[in-house]
């Protein structure tokens, strides 16, 4: 069991593991062509057999590693036990429906970057990540504020123009559609917004209004997360700047000279006690 | 009276109304819906007379508690009011183009949210606020300049291609519209600028500055925002800081050395007397 | 003389001036509208040459307060003195398409900014100004960089695609126009990039390094806007901290603290002496 | 051989060839255009040959001076290298496919800009570059991620939608290129997913993730840039400030303090051995 554990973290085990999701990728991509299928797709099947074999071997030595239960704390190894069990399943069942799901399997390969990790500095990274995450409090209420301004002009749009644009306004979540295929501003004019015009000639009071106030919320989305950002760097420079210079050398002088101070109370006090 | 401004002050009161407030936005949703309509939709218009009642019931009780005249002191009443009085009025009327200004019903949500405001914190959010607030004299004057830049060029476009595309250029309003389509770069060449150069050669000179200055001012808005928002964080990590280390450990360093010197001069003045 | 030339610096003067160029304007606008020159078009007529009386005085008055010459140091006087020239010929003139230069007299407007300047507080503007002053050296460079790339890809899309395409590369300024509508992403995939790869397939290696090469350079531009402004909101809010606290206190206590050194000194001597 | 060094590096010798790199572009630029190339094609060709033996008597003097193999030691001249002799090879062999290699010779023009770098002060752009340069060990990792993200969307439009919509989804490639088509915003919704869902309805799902993850994973990338770009500045202004002012002068003050405290010391030590 230890010598399991020992072989399940090791290096060359993880790195052999990346390279056979890369293999699998490399797998599921030429299968998408059809004449590549024609002229190999038995020996691409068998391939893509042996890696799932493999993959499921790994899936064994870690639980057997782990004892079992504690493979299942950890939100990758569930991963990696669904995309397993549902690419059983797909390939037992003949379903070419259920075909997609084993592409979610290249999916893998991002917990292969975790291997990574820990070569590649990721500071960069890491800081967007943390102001992505500082950031999230602002954005969970733009996102708020997004969904009621949605909302509110998705019905406003459906009352309106449901009935001459069903394809666009038909219902709520259509008129979602729209809305936000406007909000990226995608033909929301020549392609919505005028052909809307020329049945209701107060539609743009419907349109540029919306336009406006995405691209305010959106704007301040992409504000926010790049002040997050900038002070997060400037707290870690103050840190740095904090523990290398400044303060310190001043504190340094300072105790030097109250040491010079209590060296010339001795030498008062001595001629004291000496007189 | 009293008892009445406890209860309406009330959390659970506050969150009763917001629950009846989601209610009824999901109703207002499920009526765009012609098939939930003819199957449910007695029920829900039922349901919709409930929900403005319980609205109004809210509007007596903070009359009540306000002594009526406090009442209409905050803007967010007013708006509720508004909101009451054109719902009860579209109604009675049974005219179907004044069933949209009860859509606006569902901006209460946002009155809804002031209750959040006090549980989650906002930090975030208001940087952001207030920066635009800082930013609004700046943008204030860039809104100008553009207003001046889209009146000349609506002119321009109006003089110049009015005739020949009276769609995209018939009048000053119609211009600025087309101005506005062109700023959001929404088919702005295809769609409008070629068509428009085939009839008049010399059109890119109208259009290609226009798309440059337009950008260009868009982009001062945003650069201005994001450096106020910026200078807003630095102000207060500058504050936090002062506060908390720094230089205020060096002072406490530098009364400690003031001591030790009150302490030699004191023993100076004894061994003086002495002497 | 100095009676005229503090009459045309009076701020009642160019309030005056400031109202007749916002008239003047709103009379350029309602002569876009067919209708409305059939019904008022004489009154309009009328009212456009008033307010060129009134411009011209004003030209007059400031060439009798600056000595004639002195008129001709300020660009503004020049800008004023063209569009004057270029009105009164337009009108001499019956010829209709030099009526557009008359719109440029709107463009005065600009200058009665000016008034307002010394009203408003414009820190935030002054700064992103001083930020884009600040980035110009490098975004001379960046449009200088555009300008090559722009002249190969027009070149290579000139010899690849003029003869197929002759309206999107039928030469070097077409080309060029072509690009411009690439780089602001409008329609370039479905309008340009693949009606050109269907005739020639290769052509993604064409268009999608183009997008990405002008995105980059553009972002470029930004930043580095952005970053100039934030570097020199910064250097203010050091000046002002540098002035206001900080250092200052620390060396106040410095001070007290010599000034104590001196004194013990001075009682030493003393006493040596009485010694 | 020292004469020659001495004339290459000399500033008349690259501004020389500096002008013939534009003269040479100019050409280029000429070539393109049918009407001038029968007016005066001739004239155009001979001058583009003695701009070539320019290049090549250039190439073989800094050969000369650099005593050849030094001269492949700098990857522009590895670059002027390949340009020329492909040059001569599209000038000898009379395929016309091989004519837009000699475009590429405009990029030297690019090399002419070094002449410059010395000239003009290029700090904003070495801080854009340097930051960039910082970004990008973050930037891999996006473009990685980006990949990865790219490859499954790929792969699922292929299987899902690739035998209805062979232009857009026919295989990886093409699927690719209409990813990025997505992910530039053009034509997203009116000219793919739409056409695409009313075949697919369930369509948007794979549409609008792809359009806010690619959209998510760009603005990282901007953020990034943005935010080492500022702490460059940052860093740079520190240092500025270190050197110039601040604990420096706190520095020199209690330098003062502890030479009066030795003199005090010295004063003692004297007292002591006089007593």
């Amino acid at each position: 069991m230890e010598k399991v554990k020992k072989l399940v973290d090791s290096k060359a085990f993880q790195n052999a593991i990346l390279i056979v999701i890369i293999i699998n990728s490399i797998i599921l991509g030429l299968q998408t062509s059809p004449t590549i299928t024609d002229a190999i797709g038995g020996v691409l099947d068998v391939l893509d057999w042996v890696c799932l074999s493999i993959f499921i071997l790994e899936m064994l030595l870690k639980m057997i590693a782990e004892r079992f239960f504690g493979y299942f704390k950890s939100g990758w190894n569930w991963f990696d036990f669904i995309i397993i069990i549902t690419s059983l399943l797909s390939g037992l069942a003949v379903l070419s429906s259920i075909r997609i799901l084993r592409v979610f399997r290249v999916f893998r390969s991002l917990k292969g970057l975790r291997g990574f990790k820990m070569v590649s500095s990721l500071k960069p990274l890491q800081i967007i990540i943390s102001a992505i995450g500082k950031s999230l409090p602002g954005i969970s209420w733009t996102a708020l504020l997004l969904i009621i301004i949605y909302y509110i002009f998705a019905i406003i749009g459906v009352t309106q123009f449901g009935e001459v644009f069903p394809d666009w306004f038909g219902n709520i979540p259509k008129a979602m559609y729209t809305l936000f295929q406007v909000m990226t501003l995608e033909s929301w004019s020549m392609g919505i917004s005028r052909p809307v015009m020329e049945e209701f000639s107060y539609a743009w009071a419907y349109f540029v209004p919306f336009v406006l106030t995405s691209a305010f919320v959106m704007m301040n989305v992409v504000v926010g997360i790049v002040v997050n950002a900038i002070s997060e760097v400037a707290e870690m420079n103050r840190k740095d700047e904090h523990e290398e210079n400044g303060t310190t050398d001043i504190k340094e002088e300072l105790d030097a000279v109250r040491e010079h101070l209590a060296k010339l109370e001795e030498l008062l006090a001595e001629r004291e006690s000496k007189s």
